[in-house]
């Protein structure tokens, strides 16, 4: 085998492994997303007491089996990939690393209980295999829409931790560790699980003044989430529009013709 | 009687069963509306315990009522539909059985407690009912908006999805067993608890970086939430809007353009 | 005095008691609101224990005070007001009397703790002034478009209810009386508190398959949720706009003119 | 130094601290705005009992480093600005003065807890710094769309008030001291804590009717809570549109002509 051939292998792997072009690519992509729910589902069955002491070494089988797998495909990726450092210290290429890594290093620190948890970070994964199968151009909108109101969303998360503070503050000093608000920290926990209507009941005003300063804050809630709603709704408005307003008709001049207009739909002249 | 006859009499059963445009067609949904609600509610009724205690044979009574009333049905329709087969496995035709078929079976499986609630799917029949009744107008365009929506809203439940799975884990390692996230599953449901904010306070943080994940994930919550609320919003001022695919050009038989325009933006022919 | 004179009497008075044009008019309603919102505290007041206890006779007398107003304004209502009968059997008639009989019965029937707190509904009186004070305009446009979006949202709820009896009934089958699911009405109830994201938490599911069937309630309540706010968004936007496409230009036919618009904006014409 | 050089050195002083232009005067304000931050992380501690306990000392010689930095900052914003008894008891003014003045009466009154969480308040000052730092683009608009949406808003708070108080007065009746709901404006409480969905669950309906007349509530609060959102999403894009105010008329001056107008709508003069 001379170096030509060592390199169109490698490219035709590195099409397989990180496109999804070609119906080998396409059938990589599927057998990923495969496994990388089928060895999280195994994750979550782990910390099920009950299910780890009746099927705990089927589990363990199936584990390993998944970072062999896992790890041959990392060495792939690695050997396919031209910037190897690049891919390395990528955001992709430490989720991968992840995937792998706490399965080894639970061999030398057995009782590396968090460790073993990492590995649903392996989900992650699954974003990278969306971004190929042509699902971009949703997200891509929703993207947009999240993107564009950045500023008004900044704005707006500053208005509610100010809030979330202040309110937080003055619980404390009305309720008090007694009641349940230990100490400032706590008392935005509280804000927080109330201006988002969760709600869990934990931490609740007991006495007549905390509890009129907490309905102020739920009524105020409701026009709070209002708020985020509305930017988003109407970000999402403005992302989805298409583009009307670029071409203008040479002869009136009439503006906004869609995409797919040949003629002015007022004098009938050609458009440019 | 001759064929001629019965068959004459089936199109017009045929006709007051399955269709609604008849002053009996009408006069039978009206009828099959208030018996499967009736019906429904002695199901809930006979579900309270001091209910059953005091009015059970009263209930069985109005019970065998029904299910004899919706047997009658279910044969009769049979019999006027034309393909039998297909009603029988279609969904409404299963839902049909399922109607009757617990109380039937109750006779010979006394105790066989879940049949009888299964006979509350009675309930989805009200829909076919519906369907007849020109609600569909309505009930389209939100299914339209929904439909429309579906890829936006496939991409933000795998969010979400991914959130909720990677969010419990880190809550099962940072709060673990001792404070109710007994495992990754049981901590998932903690996280769906908290991300749609219904928040029932079964599971709720004790640390504090548990509590500051929880905060975390509830002002996510709020962004997130607002998402599929602009999706819809959206989609459904798309599906609502005038329908501009009424006017056709003579020449090209190109569809859909707008109401101000005079000549087709695609072959430049004036429109009518 | 003659009999014309007591005609115009009664009209002015009409007009000071029923409309809000005159001066005097304004301040009759600016005093009603008061005295409604005011005696509405005292029965707030009167159900706290605490204060019952220590200022009970006070606002006995305050009470009294109240009635006695609230009756000689009903009866001035009666008087001057053309069609007696019409207008007590109004709705805001039959208001009106139930905030003084509550008072007047107590005295018959001492003990009728229920009868005084319906003295509370006179709250809804104050809608009669709101009516008046020309705050229409904006109720106008809510009321219009939640009147638009009526056969929506009956769609919708109706759903709704379907969704809750049926999960409902499931999770009566799955938990059961023993977890706190009693009954197929109190599972539905349970169902609501989840769907509308309250979560009480004093009903929650303890089983596995009880807890899977919750979260997928609590997801679809995501969606769900979204529903009505884009309907309602939507119908708003319908609502508020202005009507712009009811004029046409008698020259060039150019539709879409707003209401100021004199002149035709594409071609100087004058407008009808 | 003479007079004029005192001015100009006031002059320059001012420029650094009330604007952000100038490459002084925004480092001047990004040195505020970590100073009010970490000072404000200093009072969160100081109300955690253990962490007060280990680092009080620690914190006590930080918050006074703060104070003086915060009083020269008083004094030096008292001595540059041209109207001081304006600028003393402006909003920005008096919040500047509680900013520093809790930590000097806590010399004299050493005990007054509440004192020193009022220093909390200091976030308050934040919000001119944002101000000056042109973010008001984003959050201009959204105050437009909150104002423009305040009547609406308001109906829509006194309809809910009113639905509060009713619902809140029938459960009084309903359910009663025993189970918890002591007086209507405890009554009201949880009527709020349920119609915001917010639900902690410390009060809760016990009895069938109550439980029926909740859940009623739950369902109303869904189409309520889409009324605000649907309010702000809308007045959201009514302020976000472009502004159609540029054009003016070049004969009657008459203001937002759309951008397809050739003619003006009032005169019919045609537009530059």
């Amino acid at each position: 085998m001379n170096d030509n051939n060592i390199k169109s292998w490698k490219v035709s792997l590195y099409k397989i492994i990180f496109e999804a072009d070609t119906p080998l690519g396409k059938a990589f992509d599927v057998a990923l997303i495969f496994f990388i729910m089928f060895s999280s589902i195994i994750v979550m069955a782990e910390s099920v007491e009950s299910i780890k002491y009746t099927y705990g070494d089927d589990l363990l089988v199936l584990e390993w089996f998944f970072v062999i797998i896992f790890t041959l495909e990392y060495f792939l990726r690695i050997i396919t990939v031209h910037n190897k450092w690049k891919y390395i210290f990528s955001f992709y290429g430490v989720v991968d690393l992840l995937t792998i890594l706490p399965a080894f290093l639970s061999l030398l620190v057995p009782s590396a209980h968090f460790l073993l948890v990492i590995r649903v970070l392996r989900l992650l994964r699954l974003f990278r295999v969306f971004k190929m199968v042509r699902y971009v151009e949703e997200s891509g909108i929703l993207l947009k829409a999240l993107k564009a109101s950045r500023p008004k969303i900044t704005v707006f998360l500053f208005t509610i931790f100010s809030v979330i503070t202040i309110v937080g503050s003055l619980m404390y000093i009305i309720e008090g560790p007694t009641n349940g608000y230990a100490s400032i920290p706590e008392s935005m926990y509280w804000a927080i699980v109330t201006i988002t209507t969760v709600g869990y009941g934990d931490i609740s005003p007991q006495t007549a003044l905390g509890k009129l300063l907490a309905s102020t804050l739920m009524i105020m809630a409701y026009g709070i989430l209002a708020v985020p709603t509305g930017i988003i709704s109407f970000e999402l408005a403005q992302a989805s529009k298409t583009p009307v307003t670029t071409r203008t008709c040479p002869d009136c001049a009439l503006e906004g013709h869609p995409p797919d207009a040949i003629f002015c739909k007022k004098c009938g002249e050609k458009l440019l």
